[in-house]
């Protein structure tokens, strides 16, 4: 627990899942003395009073960011260069300004123009979540032991990168420096095909004739019901990720649609030793996964818990390869 | 618990995950009154007879199941033909002989012929599984609150197809009865596309350059760790339910593929309302599974656990579609 708050004033713009989880880890360590809710939605600013998970709240974008010393950008990634236009001017000499988008470059690219050369820009990633949204899906424990992944531009004051550090570190994650490209490289590969393929077989599904599908929702406990679950995040949030990581989502799109036709192939001219040769190399990276730590096996009643993580010091990555 | 064993002795023809899985649950709740262990594996029979998992064990096929009234085969799809042109001969006069395959039709063709017209043929489908193999694999629980899915013949004696459902719902089973080919179908979308497609995403991310490929597997969290599980799954029964439901998968796979260049156009043009709409429709999908009882909301530790199930008698479905 931190001897004092780490910030005097922190501003959430946008109260989904991921922003009300800061806030309610926020307020229950106090690491801020003052938690301002930005949020576009009335509605959503009466809930968060409601639920006390900020001491005010505010859909003036400009209003809510003025007294803070971090600024929290907790919207889709689409919306990042938009928030950031209307609030530059309004922003605190000083101020550190950060995100968690599941996009990188894009985000640097929309929201740098409009930031005043005194504020810190941090890019981060925080890789947690659950397939609901809003501000009452949120809770406190969602960063523990999870990784989140900062960007930061050439130019950002290490004193910066650390303020960052030490507040999602407070939260309990595990801290990664990256480049932006790569970062974006290899979330498509982990976070934004999956995404992809999941919803695209749900909606294959869901196209089918309706005695079909009502078997198909029965019988989902065969495989297909791990998709849906993946099928059922925040479709705007998802729209922002593909419109805005396009190139490195399509690149990795382009080599699994290869593979998939090479297996394709593979059953039509009932190639077993090929199937069977690339059913037996996948098996490989379960197991490397396994001996990360980023997986436990499966207990008998199909629940698969993150395994207690160390925290891991700050060190440079992918951007030296 | 029964009152008597459900039968005399019955044979398990492959002591792998499901095999030894019954194995437990056969004599944990004596369910018969000799369990005979068929494994082509010398090491298998010995490790069996070790976990006192059968009261015999035996690699000659045609000795191990003469004196069963009950043949359960728990070999991959495409072993249940030659096993069945092993055992023919030797079947006990009204022995009732079933399976455990992921495809029916194609187990249907193959083993009906080898059988004595004597013996009942009632093919089977336990839904249920884990990406681990072996007969250390197995546990008594595994088929609680699954579904077991029965795909008699027209002309299986309604007596024999009543003393399997038994012994399902002994362990804990639900029963549904479907037409062999419809099975096929539904199963083609919730289980044998989803790991068709788990397969090749991990085996694209295996295909990585080294340094990329051990990052992929530090942030597997995001959404890849889930399809790495599934890929995990034993190489020799994937390959003969991809091999044996051919038709199936790439009629399913076709749609699939559609769908997904669909999706890839809509990135590729910067299509965001297209994007939106599919990931808003898929959402109901996961709400009927949740409704159906199928999944439950996912905790903050990321489990999932089944719900409590009821068993439904047994009734017609699939096959009036």
């Amino acid at each position: 627990m931190p001897q004092k708050p780490l910030f005097d004033t922190i501003a959430i713009v946008g109260f989904g899942l991921i922003g009300s989880s800061l806030a309610r880890v926020i307020k229950r360590d106090s690491l801020a003395r003052h938690v301002v809710c930005v949020d576009i939605s009335p509605d959503v600013c009466r809930k968060v009073l409601e639920l006390r998970l900020a001491h005010e709240a505010t859909s003036n974008i400009a209003q809510g960011v003025s007294a803070a010393d971090l600024v929290l950008l907790c919207v889709p990634v689409g919306a990042c260069g938009p928030v950031a236009a209307q609030m530059g001017q309004a922003l605190k000499p000083g101020v550190i300004v950060s995100d968690v988008g599941s996009v990188k470059q894009a985000v640097v690219n929309a929201v740098k123009p409009h930031l005043p050369s005194h504020a810190h820009f941090v890019p981060a990633h925080p890789i947690a979540g659950t397939e609901h949204s809003g501000p009452e899906a949120g809770f406190a424990e969602l960063f523990e032991r999870r990784w989140c992944i900062l960007t930061p531009l050439p130019e950002t004051e290490l004193q910066a990168v650390e303020r960052v550090t030490k507040l999602w570190e407070a939260c309990g994650s595990m801290i990664e420096i990256m480049d932006p490209a790569h970062h974006d490289l290899v979330l498509a590969i982990t976070s934004h095909l999956p995404h992809l393929i999941a919803y695209t077989i749900v909606g294959t599904a869901s196209d089918l004739e309706d005695h079909t599908k009502s078997e198909v929702i029965k019988f989902s406990a065969s495989g297909f019901r791990d998709f849906t679950r993946i099928a059922a995040s925040d479709p705007v949030m998802w729209r922002d990720v593909f419109l805005n990581n396009r190139d490195a989502v399509l690149e990795i799109l382009q080599r699994f649609s290869e593979d998939l036709t090479g297996l394709q192939k593979a059953i039509r001219m009932g190639d077993g030793a090929q199937l069977q040769e690339v059913f037996t190399r996948t098996r490989q990276i379960r197991r490397q996964i396994i001996e990360a730590g980023q997986a436990d096996y499966r207990s008998p009643t199909g629940s698969e818990a993150a395994q207690p993580g160390k925290t891991i010091p700050i060190k440079a990555s992918g951007s030296g390869s």
